[in-house]
This record gives structure tokens, sequence and C-alpha cells, in this order.
């Protein structure tokens, strides 16, 4: 059995409906002067952790962060990175496996992003489904964890090829986990060879200045 | 923006059909007495590790396993699971995020199915999609890795909730990323009360024989 063509154009419209709400939240973030970022990853690869350290950090440098976080369930995530101090709102997918641009332009009434310089979301745990949705973002990192496999890009190609920034997460347990750190590089590069690469570990704090810096240089 | 009800109306069609193609293989596979496992995870939990030590256990006790695996791109899975011998098919789709009946229905042709006791289907890593779509099977499996945290039932229930085992791998790394098994277990618990836990490691061997009696017992 193949997709019908029915189904194809149905799947085609929301992606063009979502085309279409993320241009007009990018138009809006530029008019506001707001550096969108869009973070996804396989569940459990650290990008709330990573953000809990990378918050302070910015706002260290005179930088001022807003939070949308996407779960299928649960605040927690939003929990844990409402300590930094950033507005932060929590959307619960009820089973949708990504966001979509008409859900953060929603999650905006909630939190004070305006006031922010820099907006960051952090997508459902999904290493297919939130490739295909633009969020209006300006830049979207990946977040690779080192007990995942170093095979992960070629795997996922379309998610490690729509990304900017690649973030090899919990870069101390390498050794634990034999990672081989360049076989990676070499899969990320053969995927997009204009992935820039950054090693991090939010207990260590590694690579977590060199992350900041990216974000305000962007 | 919420869902029109010509898209809700199409994907409730495509569960739909799903399960009765699933019914198919499932009568099928009872014809031929085979146990049919479905193992479910987030990318890079553990599956096909796994999986290269249970199948020769397995075998051990004079059960004959065949596989196939689903991955949106690469034969990296499959090539590493012949090693053990069973008879073993790749499925690549080229971007879907989940298996379907349909899909395992022609992956049959591919494999010797008929001789065996146990066919062991792997699916797409991914914590959300695979959950929805029934492929026939008799046990589910969920892997949930000691490296992603404890909160995965909570933030990831319909997946955990579906599930009749969970496997909670990478067990020789519990220590290392401090993983707190008491408060994973009443998450798993609080989700799906009836599932069976089992804790492994393919590195060490934990949990392997375990897994292979559980299946065997079945």
């Amino acid at each position: 059995m193949t997709k019908s063509p029915k189904i194809i154009q149905i799947r085609k419209n929301i992606l063009e409906d979502n085309d279409i709400n993320a241009q007009k939240l990018r138009d809006k973030f530029k008019k506001h002067k707001i550096l969108v970022v869009n973070i996804v990853s396989s569940p459990g690869s650290g990008k709330t952790e990573l953000l809990t350290k990378l918050i302070p950090e910015l706002n260290k440098q005179g930088i001022k962060v807003s939070v949308i976080v996407g779960d299928l369930k649960t605040e927690n995530d939003a929990n844990r990175i409402k300590k930094t101090r950033a507005s932060t709102y929590q959307i619960q997918t009820d089973g949708n496996c990504h966001l979509e641009a008409h859900m953060i332009e929603n999650a905006l009434k909630n939190i004070d992003w305006k006031n922010s310089d820099i907006l960051i979301i952090e997508n459902v745990g999904n290493l297919v489904c939130p490739a295909n949705y633009d969020l209006g973002e300006n830049l979207r990192i990946v977040l690779m964890s080192v007990t995942e496999g170093e095979d992960k890009p070629l795997k996922y190609p379309t998610m490690f090829n729509s990304a900017d920034v690649c973030v090899i997460s919990k870069i101390d347990l390498a050794e634990a986990v034999e990672f081989n750190k360049k076989l990676a590089i070499t899969n990320l590069k053969k995927i997009n060879p204009d992935l820039k690469i950054i090693e991090a570990s939010a207990k260590t704090l590694t690579g977590i200045k060199t992350l900041a810096e990216t974000l305000i240089k962007y």
C-alpha cells in the first residue's frame, strides 16, 4: 500500500500552512530585533539541562532570554527553566509529535518575549517530525548526545541537514560510552558540510561559553 | 488554529486501515505459532545492541529468531544484526517516522519468518509516533536508557502505556549519569501499573537472560 494522492496533498497543505504562519512569525521577530532559536533532539539528549546553564551565561553577558518549551505532557521542563528567571511558557501538545508555527503564535501571549533579545524554543524530543516544521526561527540547533551513537546523522538526515549548529552534548560521558568523536564528526559533515559543531557538557560547563558567543554573534 | 475535522477524519482512517492490516498479520502469525515482538524507544537507547546479545541467548535455548528493522535511512542496523545469523530485513522508511502494518507485510517476503519461533520488529527510533501503530505484535517492549532521564514515562505516556515490558537499558551507566532508579520505576508504574520492568546492559549482559526467558515464557 502506498499513500494515496489525497493524503499526500493534505500533508502538503499542512506544511504549506505552517510555512505561511512561520514566515509571519519571522517578520514579527525581525521587527522586534529578536533572535529566535529552535532546539531539537532525541528525547533525553539534554536540551533542558543545557538551557539551565546557557541562559545564566547569556544573562551574564547582558542578553535577556525568553523560552517556549514543548512536550506531549507535563510542565517539568518549564519548571526547571523558570529557575533561571527567564520568562518561560510550556506548550503541552497532548500527543502531537512536534511544535507548529501556530502553537508558537499562541504561546507568545504568555511570555514577555518583546523584552528579550533571544527567544529560545525547545521542541518536542523527536529526531524525525520537528525537522519539517519551520517555527519562524533564525537558527536551528540540533543536540546529539554522546550516548546515542555516532550514526544518528546518517539515520536521521533531514534533521541534521536542516540544522545550523550541532551541539554534541554530554561530552563528559564520551569516554564511558566509548564515543568515537572522529566518526561522529565525519557523519555530521557528510550530511551537512556547513554545520557548526560545538562539544558541550551541562555538567562540566564545557562549551557553554562558546555556544553563548555563537548566539550573540549571530 | 485547531486541526480541521477533515484532517482528523483522514488521520482516523489511516489508523483504522492500519488496525485492519495489523489484525490480518496477527492472525497469520498465530496460524504459524510465531511470537511477534515490537521494540520501540528513543533514537540511541540501544535497541540494536541489545538484540545482538539477546538473539544469541535465544538461539542457545533453541529458539530461532528473524528480525525486521526500521530506520529512515541506512542498512546499518540490519548489518549489525545479521552477524547473529538471524534472518534480517531492513525497512528504510525514507522520512516516515514509524513503521506501519503494511510495511511489515511487505517485509515478510524478504525473510525466513515461517521457520522462526520469534519475529522481532525493531521500530524507528521515536518515542511518539510508533505508539499508535499496531504491527500485529503480541508483545511490545519499550527501551528507556538510563541516560535519558527518569521523567520520560510522564512526558511520553502513550508509548509507555501501550508497552508490556520496559527494558531500562545501559544500566551499567546508571552511576555515571546519577540515574534515580526508584524515581524512574515510580514514574513507569504511575503511567502503566502492569508494566514488567527489566534492567539490562548489552555491555555487561545484565538482564539478557531474564529478557530471553520472558519472551520464551510468553
